[in-house]
């Protein structure tokens, strides 16, 4: 992991760029920490981290405030790392089905999101391995967005993470509602009720389908992007029940 | 309105019992208030209020420590309060269709809700002029709990009510589904997944026909009393955004 360029943002936040290997990332920490701080790995969309940044510093100063360092990595095939062939046949397959108004098939899920999950979730631990071993941050670490089948993947298999606030925001195969009953940390999950590009009725199967004994569904107004402030709030309070 | 009792609890807070009318009451006060509080009116399941005491006291101390003032009354047919032969005709209704494991018919439901439902709120609003004629005690106003047809109806009836934490934790006639239609303030729904007495579906699709532009719903696990304690926090966020 090496530090490739680090600002001091206007609230003391650190922010610092880094490459892991091939993939880029960004961490951010606290201006002022006495002890080791916990990790909120921020997960990200197929988007591309440049997309993605304004939404993702607000998050991790808002983390920051509460005492926590936050840290997200590119996800494969996103922003300036090679694509693949396969995942973008699924993403010209998913266009096509969306733009016709065709439901989109089981198939194109699958060839969308799995490679995805098998690539991302190593590189996520590969990352928690880097960032865990840096003196200014403890553990423990929860796992914050981006892409639900990622973070469920990452629930069951990581033990580092200890609490997961997910976005149920995006197509999820149906291997991963498997995956969902062998998850069993805290879980946040948040849904846009009208969310466009989503089935609501998958996301609540989904929600009912985690194994977890706490698990809470905060459902909000306002389509995909629409996410109202107070519902960060509860997010930033559900991280520092568990994390702290 | 008469006072009939006082005492101040041990964080300040002064607890004043009161009648209106026929009706006994409970008016919570923050221990120091510079300025007339906003009012959260606490409703009540039909237990009486000397049985659901504990917990309502618990979230009038929190509305208190909030700066706001909490308030409740005795529903018509509860406590000590008279009872009326259709009220008892139906609750012996649904006693027997639960012990038989039968499914409750939408003519039990509209039976045991819909009179109830027409004598509390005008009631509640008769409350409403009395509390917020105190000179302790300004406005707005916000309605917490209780049974979730009454919260319904005073959201649609009642505009000095302008924002209302429901539990959807009851049978709802079909007729209040076209009431939940017409409300508009902000509301803030609690939800508890895995209800003994409540039908999840229902509760989903009360909450999609609400007509309020910001309508937030929190799922948690637990049963029908399991209500966890941050969901408690996150209410009392929501009622300090839109009472302050």
């Amino acid at each position: 992991m090496q530090f490739t360029s680090d600002q001091r943002l206007d609230d003391g936040v650190l922010e610092r760029a880094f490459t892991l290997g091939e993939i880029p990332g960004i961490l951010w920490t606290p201006g002022s920490a006495s002890a080791p701080a916990p990790l909120i790995l921020l997960g990200l969309p197929p988007l591309g981290l440049r997309t993605m940044y304004p939404r993702l510093a607000a998050r991790a100063r808002r983390a920051a405030a509460d005492g926590f360092a936050a840290a997200t990595v590119e996800l494969p095939g996103s922003g300036d790392r090679p694509r693949w062939a396969a995942a973008e046949e699924a993403r010209a397959d998913l266009r096509r089905a969306m733009e016709a108004g065709e439901p989109v098939s089981d198939e194109i899920i699958d060839a969308l999101v799995l490679p995805l999950v098998d690539k991302a979730v190593p590189e996520s631990q590969a990352a928690l391995d880097a960032l865990l071993s840096l003196p200014e941050i403890g553990g423990p670490a929860g796992y914050s967005g981006g892409l639900i089948s990622i973070g469920i993947r990452l629930a069951v298999v990581e033990p580092r993470i200890v609490a997961a606030g997910l976005f149920a925001g995006s197509f999820v195969p149906r291997t991963m509602f498997e995956e969902a009953r062998q998850v069993t940390i805290p879980l946040h999950v948040l849904l846009q009720w009208d969310d466009e590009g989503n089935d609501r009725q998958a996301a609540l199967d989904l929600f009912d389908a985690f194994g977890s004994k706490e698990k809470t569904l905060h459902a909000n107004m306002g389509g995909h992007t629409g996410v109202p402030q107070f519902a960060a709030d509860d997010a930033a309070d559900f991280f520092a029940r568990h994390l702290t």
